[in-house]
């Protein structure tokens, strides 16, 4: 319709990596579709100007066999470049048996960065918009030059901050909710009180609690914040309480600073409730600035396939890393919990690793975020996660810790293993 | 740890309808599982008191084979009934293959409407929170009583609301979208304008259009509102033009504000990107009160296996029904955009047909609301399209309107399809 467009972009451009399946040609075909879908979603034949089809329709920078296991990563880009790249996820670029029959493909596609802007939803509906609806397309991961990455500000603590933080320089973190929901705002600050007399570190609330009637927001971050208070008062340490401030969108800042004004040391949020931007916002405020747990509640579902097993599973949606790593470090949070293998849920070893790799791989100067495992952990396995997830991780263990009266006792035997674990483990 | 607990819910529940796969007595076991894991996240021998056990504990109302398609509803509820169902979405009760071997069930588990609350990010994290985390388990329905549903403003035009402001009673709806990504604001509004006077009723941004440098929102949204209101001076009839208003958390509900005080005669959000809630915030706002389009951006990861075909991609995630039907609507939409089967997406019929019955089946008192397929739609199967979906549906066609040089002359043919087809057909 417009035969001379005034279109003037910058060329510059971001990179995603998607898996596909299927023949070389067929691969191909589909990657060619992704470029158009993703962009323009209009018919390539119709589209109106020689400077759209250059400038804002996606490029396909490379196409290579990848394993079929789920979480592998390609060995073409390079870890630890002033750009976010997830390279460094996995050393393992095993493409052995992509000789003889490969069925499944790594495409490298790249969007004008103009095409995101400085938004985040912007950002996702390019990466993944519109192929979330479609089967067999799964994100694996993604690599944000300077100019994007300058629209956000990430995580404000990460690792180093919430050490200093707390005063805690060599062993791994001790986390633990606040739970089960149904207890009164006094008999969880009665909880907070003996938890944090036991020695851990951060006590969240669980995800469960938001403003019900039975135990009010604004009545439980007061009481449970004093308790954790009158506690470090008689320890002489710093247990932080992290009240959940997951809440609607037009209250959920709101929750943010009264918790903050309330004593909180620091926030919960579920992204996958309040949507990712939500966390992103509430990371970037200044007025706020308090430590951020993102909890995994719901996101879930964009990470499809966990438990299926590999050729199956990792087809559709995020991968593991790409979701609960690189994007929640992004957006912010200061420390990502994540259900790990060997718990309740189906995650496997692999798919923790890539989540572990991605929240503390160099990424682009954005802080390296804790890795937080969780989901039905026992003190009996404290030795090997310690020694999987490393010093640099924050264990949550929530049930179990209540399985003996004496809830502080069994929160010093917490601490206790940590220590021990911690001291015959080297960090990755 | 509290033997007399204080604890006095109303004993009013909101059930959820999942689907489980397994032998009855493993199908069991796991729903004991979920009760647990959506409200106490606690194990089940430690909880504190009995109260909490009665009153906070999801309890299982009722477990029954089902058939191991992918939208099989249950036929133990009833429709039309003062409370969210979906057991209309679909007649099929065919239980048949039950006997003989069954593998997948349907079952019933039923929360206190006090977990939930006031929050639709609580309502969600209760439905599907941590067990969207886990595989196999995929969320049918939901029926919430009315003491949930007073929270829930729902749409405020829906079918009947938007008729009357188009003036039209007898036919489905034309929409199509501004696109493609590139083209300047100048260039939108004359695409708007020759639509307008070519007969679309709803003239929407591609959801590729946010705040981009080379295409900034308020510049576009006052063009082409500017451009579509003088078409209907010509014509004599109301088009609308519904800018894209998916925005980071901080500036959404300002940009709406902006579009409607420049002429926008609605507004397309994608809650998949915003976060649901922006949606319902949106929704509810007395001063922006304009109709709201909601996109599946990015959503479609959470209703997973679409494509997949049956047994497999209906294990997990959102039923597409509840998706992009009930939990939009809920919240407020007044339109649901799909990616309709016979087009780039692969969503089957049946898939369609769920969407397409809980946007429209009788549903506690929230009005009906439009599907509208989509995705890749031609002209040719306007007549498909209409008998599919028939007159209480709205087109989406996009891209195959620009198939030819007249973009005006091709809109008419659309509207004179779509009348020819409407006269042929009933309405279900």
């Amino acid at each position: 319709m417009t035969p001379s467009s005034t279109l003037s972009l910058s060329g510059e451009r971001f990179t995603a990596v998607y898996r596909l399946s299927g023949t070389a040609v067929e691969v191909e075909a589909r990657a060619r579709e992704i470029c158009l879908e993703q962009t323009v979603e209009f018919p390539e034949a119709l589209i109106p100007n020689e400077a759209i089809r250059a400038q804002i329709v996606g490029t396909i920078a490379e196409i290579e066999p990848s394993s079929s296991t789920g979480s592998s990563m390609g060995s073409s880009t390079h870890p630890g470049t002033d750009s976010i790249s997830g390279a460094s996820w996995s050393g393992n670029s095993n493409h052995d048996a992509s000789d003889e029959n490969p069925s499944s493909f790594e495409v490298s596609i790249r969007y004008p960065i103009e095409a995101a802007g400085r938004e985040l939803t912007q950002l996702l509906n390019v990466l993944f918009g519109n192929v979330a609806l479609q089967p067999g397309v799964r994100l694996q991961r993604i690599d944000l030059p300077p100019a994007l990455l300058q629209h956000y500000t990430g995580p404000r603590f990460g690792i180093a901050g919430l050490r200093q933080q707390l005063g805690i320089t060599d062993r791994p973190l001790l986390c633990t909710a606040l739970k089960p929901m149904g207890l009164s705002p006094t008999e969880l600050a009665d909880m907070a009180y003996r938890l944090a007399l036991g020695g851990i570190d951060l006590i969240k609330d669980d995800h469960g609690l938001s403003d019900q009637t039975f135990c009010p927001f604004d009545e439980r971050i007061s009481r449970c914040a004093e308790a954790v208070a009158r506690a470090n008062q008689q320890t002489g340490r710093t247990s932080l309480y992290l009240p959940n401030i997951t809440a609607p969108a037009d209250e959920l800042n709101a929750r943010a600073e009264r918790a903050r004004e309330r004593g909180a040391g620091g926030l919960l949020l579920c992204p996958g409730l309040t949507g990712l931007d939500s966390l992103r916002r509430l990371a970037a405020d200044d007025q706020i600035a308090l430590p951020i747990l993102s909890h995994p509640a719901l996101l879930g579902g964009l990470s499809l396939g966990s438990g299926l097993g590999a050729g199956l599973g990792s087809s559709q949606g995020l991968a593991h890393g790409l979701l609960f790593g690189t994007l929640t470090r992004l957006t912010g949070a200061d420390a990502t919990i994540f259900p790990s293998f060997g718990g309740r849920f189906a995650f496997t070893a692999a798919e923790c690793q890539e989540i572990t790799t991605a929240a503390r791989a160099p990424l682009a100067g954005l802080a390296p975020i804790w890795p937080v495992p969780a989901g039905g952990m026992r003190l009996e396995q404290v030795p090997e996660l310690v020694t999987f997830y490393g010093r640099d991780s924050m264990l949550l263990i929530g049930g179990d810790l209540h399985a003996s009266k004496d809830l502080s006792a069994r929160c010093q035997a917490f601490l206790r293993l940590v220590r021990q674990a911690s001291e015959q483990t080297s960090n990755d």
